[in-house]
C-alpha cells in the first residue's frame, strides 16, 4: 500500500570514513530520492574488520616505499560480509578504466553497486585479483581517497533511475548521449551586457532550432574534445 | 607568532546547496589540514543573487527543451560578489575540458580556486564569454550538479599542498606523476589465500624492485589505457 517499489537500487559503501557519507548524496534531488527510497545506501566501517586490539587495515609496501597499503585479508574481510546479490564490486583507484555514461547507465539498469574506498597508498593487489574486484577511475588526478569517487559514481547512476530528475532535466538531450557534448543554453533576459539569445532560438522555428543545437554540439565537440569526436565520426560512418 | 602560513589556498565555491560543503572536504586528511589552515574554504549561496520576492536563480530554456537553465544574471552577480585576486574561475560541467593531474598541479602552485557549481540544464552560456570563465569536467558522466566535483577538484588539489599529507603518501610515485598508471601495491601476509607477494619485492634488491614496479606500470598503463601509453610513448621518443 506504499509508493515505494518492491526493489530499489542499493549502493553499499566499504569505507574508513563512514561519517562521509551521505554526504552530499543526502541532499537535494538525490536526498528527496533517498528519502522517497527510490534508491538505498548502506555504509560499512572497513575498520570493523580491522586487526587486533587497534583493529589495524595496513601495513608498509611489500618492497619499500613511503605510506601505507591496505591489507589484502582486512579488505576480502569487508568485501565477503557484504550481501552483494548480483552486484558489481566496484573499487575507486586513479588506475581503474575511466567511468563513462554508457557504464553509468548500465549500473542504474541493475540492482546497485558495492564500492571499495581506498585511502593511503593503495589496496594489496591480491585482493583485487581474489574478489574479482572491477577497477574504476573518476578521471586522471589523484584523491585522497575514494569516498568522493564513490559519491559521484552514485550521484551519476542515480540521477538515471525513475522518478529521481522528475521534470528537472533531460538525461536523453544530455552530454554523452549521442557521443556529443550538450550544446550551448541561454534563458532570459533577451539582452545581457549587451550580449544577446542568438536569433534562431527565438523564431520559433523548431526544426531550425535543432538543427543549430546540433551544429553547435558538433562544433563544441570537435574543438574541445577531439577524442570524442573521432569515436562520434566512427561511429556514424 | 603562530604555525599559519602567511598565505593559504583559498577555495571560494558558489552553489545553490552551501549545507553540501565542506561535505568530506572536512574529515580525514583534508579537515586536519583545514582545522590548521593549510588551506581555506568560502561557500557562497548563489541564491542570495536571486531576483524577486522568490530569489529566482533559472528560467526556461530559450528555443524550448525540457529542465531550467540558470540565468547569466544572477551567476554573473554571484561571480562578480567574489574576490578572485588571481584566482582562476572554474565551472564544473560535463562540456568541459577535462581535469587532469597536470592542472590539479598547477592549481596547487596558484593562491586557490572559485568554483562555480550548476545544477539543473546549465548555465546560461553569455556568463561563461562574459566573464572569461574556465569549463572543467572530472569525467565523461553527468551528475546531478557541480558540487561534487567541486569537492573532487578541491581534494585533489590541497592534497598537494605542503604539510597536508605529511608522511602518510608520495605524491612523486603514484599515478599520472610520469604518465604511467600506478604498479601493484602488496603488504603483510606474505601469504593470502594461496597468492604469495611476487618474490622481487621481498629480496631486498632495491634496484630489481624499481625495475619491477616500471615494467609493472608500464605494463597495466599499455593494456588498461592506450591512450594515456601512447601520450607516454611519445614523450619518451
Amino acid at each position: 500500500m506504499s509508493d515505494k517499489p518492491a526493489t530499489s537500487w542499493k549502493a553499499t559503501v566499504l569505507t574508513l570514513f563512514p561519517a562521509m557519507f551521505p554526504g552530499a548524496l543526502g541532499m537535494s534531488l538525490l536526498g528527496k530520492a533517498l528519502d522517497k527510497e527510490l534508491w538505498s545506501l548502506e555504509v560499512r566501517d572497513i575498520r570493523g574488520h580491522g586487526l587486533g586490539k587497534h583493529r589495524t587495515v595496513d601495513d608498509t609496501p611489500a618492497g619499500g616505499g613511503p605510506g601505507m597499503v591496505m591489507r589484502a585479508d582486512v579488505a576480502a574481510a569487508a568485501i565477503d560480509a557484504v550481501e552483494r546479490v548480483g552486484r558489481p564490486l566496484i573499487y575507486l583507484t586513479p588506475r581503474g578504466v575511466p567511468l563513462t555514461q554508457a557504464r553509468v547507465k548500465a549500473l542504474a539498469e541493475g540492482p546497485g553497486a558495492v564500492l571499495l574506498c581506498g585511502r593511503f597508498e593503495g589496496l594489496d593487489e591480491r585482493v583485487i585479483a581474489a574478489r574479482n574486484v572491477e577497477e574504476v577511475s573518476i578521471g586522471d588526478f589523484v584523491l585522497a581517497g575514494g569516498e568522493i569517487a564513490a559519491q559521484a559514481l552514485i550521484e551519476a547512476t542515480v540521477r538515471l533511475l525513475p522518478g529521481v530528475l522528475g521534470d528537472a532535466a533531460s538525461p536523453a538531450e544530455e552530454s554523452f548521449s549521442v557521443g556529443l557534448l550538450e550544446y550551448p543554453q541561454f534563458t532570459r533576459p533577451q539582452s545581457f551586457e549587451g550580449r544577446d539569445i542568438p536569433q534562431v532560438l527565438t523564431n520559433g522555428n523548431h526544426r531550425e532550432i535543432t538543427k543549430w543545437r546540433h551544429a553547435e554540439a558538433e562544433r563544441l565537440t570537435r574543438v574541445r574534445r577531439p577524442d570524442l569526436w573521432t569515436l562520434y565520426e566512427k561511429d556514424k560512418g
